[in-house]
């Protein structure tokens, strides 16, 4: 039998980390380590860090392996995530079956954010158990990115009893702005996907490397803010081979519940 | 000058706090720890235990005060939580002019979960700023309610690429089941707004007391789960005194996405 702890460590920032998180990784008998490839490698710097800080004085076994990537070519885009998501299944299967010893215990899995939120660890859990693997999945939350977004911009997700939304960009690209919210997070977007909105109306939080030391954030109104960050994010990806970013747009109110403390201009 | 700290602290579970959430409390001049009245005194407990294992061996002051209760029967819902942050923010102001050594330094304030969901501590210190008080406002994030659910009932709160909302019982009893998602995560939830929609095709995934020792959760079809949820949250809101709960309703796709690890039935 072997207990899977899915842990969230937030944004990679080892200050970032619960208590009950270090807690979980301490008491592990082996620790899984995906690497993202060499473009991300102060990524996998950073889980090193965590684990080292965590792991101090003990003999925890830490099984490092890589990533399968997608195949972003592919015109189907559930298909080749479905292929992906397979390939990463046999690469944790042949990291516990080569690392854990007598094949049993308790297993920690290092999870960006938080495993609830646009993360597939909990699926592949599944395919793993799908195919005969004696699991047990636990949970352990972690900041997500969402949350750094706001506290960078020391503004609320929502507004005053109102609802918002957290979508993908490629969603925002194919439908526009989402029916009956005002408040709209977007993750995951490979490019600038409030671009294809017209701006009217809209203001811009936006933040990339959340809780590491180059953090950066820009906000104000989309038709001016959204070409700054479009200039800024296609020299940060040149200058660091790689970009994690995340935005909230709100459209304007004209009332009075508008939020702003940050020091958010980057 | 004042530092304003607004740390989120999860759901109280000390185990919750981030290393950086307890190193700002550490380092606080003042910690402010709003009381909310009796029913909810093991609450206010919660947090006292937080700081006392944070500040364990400091001697930085905690002052308590009380927090004004929101006018529950006023017809206009927008005035009533105005007059209540007006005098939540006469609160706060007098709690910091009565306990901050010297008036400026660093001063920390508890929040539940975290300060960017649902929590009004950004907009009372945007009415302190108002007032003329010289305030500089930092955010540290917590884990929220939120994520407790998902890691409760071991679920993503996302399908795969899809949206989600996160809305209000009061907006889900008024304009039932909103367009163009289908995970519609509901907090602030007075009753069971969930019992207002038709509950056909519906998953219901609920949770009280969310990393407490009486933390409690259920998941089923609504039509089945929802009356189980209605009958144990009157039993607990009686033995209890109080009820703190949330859920996620998914709307069943008949697709092969469906994710379920948990040992979610309580």
């Amino acid at each position: 039998m072997i207990t899977l702890d899915l842990i969230g460590i937030g944004t990679g920032n080892p200050d970032h980390l619960t208590f009950e998180a270090a807690a979980r990784l301490a008491g592990a008998d082996l620790v899984l380590l995906p690497r993202k490839g060499t473009a991300k490698a102060d990524l996998a710097d950073l889980r090193r860090e965590i684990c080292a800080r965590v792991l101090a004085g003990r003999a925890t076994p830490v099984a490092e392996f890589d990533m399968p990537q997608r195949d972003a070519a592919r015109p189907d885009y559930l298909a080749g995530v479905d292929a992906w998501h397979a390939a990463i299944a046999d690469a944790w299967a042949t990291a516990i079956a080569e690392n854990l010893p007598g094949g049993s215990g308790r297993v920690a899995l290092l999870v960006w954010g938080d495993p609830s939120l646009y993360d597939s660890s909990l699926r592949i859990a599944e395919r793993l158990r799908a195919r005969g693997l004696a699991l047990s999945v636990r949970v352990v939350p972690g900041i997500t990115s969402l949350q750094m977004l706001a506290a960078a911009h020391a503004i609320p997700l929502n507004r005053l009893g109102a609802p918002f939304l957290v979508t993908t960009g490629r969603r925002l690209r194919e439908s526009g702005w989402p029916p009956g919210v005002d408040s709209v997070a977007v993750m995951l977007d490979g490019g600038c996907a409030f671009a294809s909105l017209p701006p009217e109306g809209l203001t811009l939080y936006w933040s990339a490397y959340l809780g590491l030391p180059h953090e950066v954030s820009i906000a104000g109104p989309l038709a001016e803010a959204g070409a700054r960050v479009q200039q800024l994010r296609a020299d940060l990806r040149a200058r660091h081979g790689w970009i994690m970013d995340i935005y909230l747009l709100r459209r304007d109110a004209g009332g009075n519940d508008e939020v702003s403390h940050g020091p958010a201009t980057g």
